[in-house]
């Protein structure tokens, strides 16, 4: 590994505070120029004096245009360093969860920048989300093999953060025979949903804290599930003893798999399905008279971009609004959000305002975020995206 | 009630929002002179057209002159409104809990400004932190007597809260008789403490699902749990598993309520205790060459006021620094802050600075709060105060 990135003066100072991207602005074209590098190839981080600090792959198009793989100059990311990393996550997740259902590799928060990979059993679901990642592909499953000889690796390569790296978009089954069918459990419930057509990975794993937490308190409530997906808060409600849920989704191919994964454990008589608009469902339903005890809102994210974030609010401040007029006397509202872009304190403004606005009082009783399996790295707020608010909603 | 307070134009956008508090600067003095308020007295609020939007309690030599106990201006808070909020909050309470040991009242958080009461069984201490609520002594009393009918009432009347409020300090049995001993269980297991000459009211609640969630990992693993006071973390760990617990306070006495606590759980044998202030223990444990699996810190406030932030963050990182010090290659810190005046971002960042310090890494896997029954008030921050971040420190 030849190349260098020389960075301009003082621009070392969020790396050496541990963050792992560089801007294309930081870098010191005149000495290395971004242009010079193939999309994708691995450089020595250099200090403005000249100094290695640490290994990044390049992408010369982007605005984060490299992105940390080690502090150490002598490494590179590469076959031997991906197993090692992959080892060191599976070793936190075999010690948090005692079931192979989690999300193996949280990008940055595991110290592999753009790459994602959720773990049901035997499949693996891979999303390369940068062209570095995506350059390393063929080591990515040489390595997921050694460590972890899956049955089926599946590379979900249609994320938005690939349009932004300029990559193509597909689905491909590197590994194995597959149907597209991943099975799970969470917090003891069966899952199962579509690595193929599904959002995402297929599955959701980022709230499995926060349904727990909900789980215990269920039992014997009515309760309604907003943008359901295909059942990850309402099927398991009604698995913990909800003695009613609807479950609220756009997509009929969502709610035929919540109505499976119903079945599935049992609780078929205890979920139904709504298929709708979210908004809409929620007129219809308070239209209809219709009153839950507990509502839980985990919208898709409404901010994707800083400056969504006027328009964003007021979307989730609708939808709280909205959805606390469902709520009787004394109820319990889930108000989540997925948007890295809504700061955790503007949330608990959005479920104020909506509470004063209905001149009801609200006590937040839980304020959680992303499971375990996805962990925070410090230096980078933007790993850290997930919020729930257990919020009591009542009139005095 | 005929007094009124007047607020200033515009100085009724907070309480619009939601807030409970007025400072004296807000009050129109000229039409409603604070010195003509008797201390406690409670109060018509009035918008500056004179509109009345809510009852408060007024303290006249207090920065925060009055708080308010109802939005409904025909309500005054007495015994029968004070019998209707503990019912509201005992209900959240069953709800969450199947033990009776918890916070039954979380001043602002359950609307009910400056009053904080623990439950122990039939034990309830009482803080009355507040000069408003001083005044309610005999109401708030009867109020409990007839919504729970305890055994044993205390007022532990010696908070910092009450020095503010120019209140004297004592702790006096109201009802009952009393040794000052407290029983209670959480997360499963049985603890004793002093309710009278104990820390606060002698048990900290707030912390039970964040030792909730270390308890799921602590089996085989050696603990060090600093500022233990009676054991809350590391009595708990044995009590999970952990395979050696070492626990650290200043207080003599606190220590041999955690022997006493390890003896009641049938973990002596797996419990040590080091009287010590904690930085000099963490330096001579280091000294010593010991190493834990994991380290537990949760610190008194080092921040008390908004000019101590620099220092008090400082004195954090010395700390966050000094326990990851203990830590083998790959091991796990608790690390805490009741500070309200620490922004959860900012803990966070305490805790990049002391990894890369020592060029280790960091991955938050749990960002804790206060349990559910220490409810957060909306708008009002200062009702969400603590922090428990769960971070695995490794090497590469």
């Amino acid at each position: 590994m030849t190349q260098r990135l020389r960075l301009k003066k003082n621009a070392d100072r969020r790396l050496k505070a541990g963050h792992l991207w560089l801007y294309s602005n930081e870098i010191d074209i005149a000495v290395t120029p971004l242009k010079g590098f193939e999309a994708g190839a691995q450089a020595l981080v250099e200090e403005a004096n000249g100094r290695a600090i640490g290994v990044a792959y390049v992408n010369p198009n982007s605005l984060i245009c490299a992105r940390v793989v080690s502090r150490d100059p002598s490494l590179r990311l590469d076959r031997s360093l991906l197993v090692h990393r992959f080892k060191q996550a599976l070793g936190l997740r075999q010690r948090l969860f005692d079931k192979p259902f989690y999300r193996l590799i949280h990008g940055e928060g595991d110290l592999l920048p753009g790459l994602v990979i959720d773990r049901f059993g035997d499949v693996l679901v891979v999303q390369l989300n940068t062209l570095g990642m995506d350059r390393l592909r063929d080591e990515i499953v040489d390595a997921l093999e050694k460590v972890l000889k899956p049955r089926v690796i599946v590379l979900r390569n249609d994320s938005s953060g690939r349009r932004l790296e300029q990559l193509e978009q597909g689905v491909e089954v590197v590994k194995g025979e597959f149907d597209g069918e991943i099975e799970l459990e969470e917090n003891g419930v069966r899952f199962r949903a579509s690595a193929v057509d599904g959002q995402k990975t297929g599955w959701f794993y980022d709230h499995r804290v926060n349904r727990a937490w909900l789980n215990g308190l269920v039992q014997g409530q009515r309760v309604l599930d907003v943008f359901s997906y295909v059942g990850g808060w309402g099927v398991q409600a009604a698995a913990h003893g909800a003695s009613q849920v609807v479950c609220v989704d756009s997509s009929a191919r969502a709610l035929e798999a919540v109505a499976g994964n119903a079945e599935l454990n049992g609780v078929a008589e205890r979920v139904s399905t709504l298929e709708s608009d979210a908004f809409e469902a929620l007129a219809s339903l308070k239209a209809a008279g219709e009153q839950f005890d507990i509502v839980v809102l985990d919208p898709p994210a409404f901010i994707r971009k800083r400056k969504d974030i006027p328009n964003g609010e007021r979307a989730y401040g609708r939808l709280n609004r909205e959805a606390m007029r469902l709520l009787g006397r004394d109820g319990l509202l889930v108000s989540a959000s997925c948007s890295m872009h809504l700061a955790p304190e503007r949330l608990v403004d959005v479920v104020r305002g909506a509470a004063r606005h209905q001149d009801r009082h609200a006590q937040i009783l839980f304020d959680g975020r992303q499971g375990p399996d996805h962990p925070v790295h410090p230096a980078i707020p933007e790993t850290a995206y997930l919020k729930a608010l257990g919020v009591r909603v009542f009139r005095d």
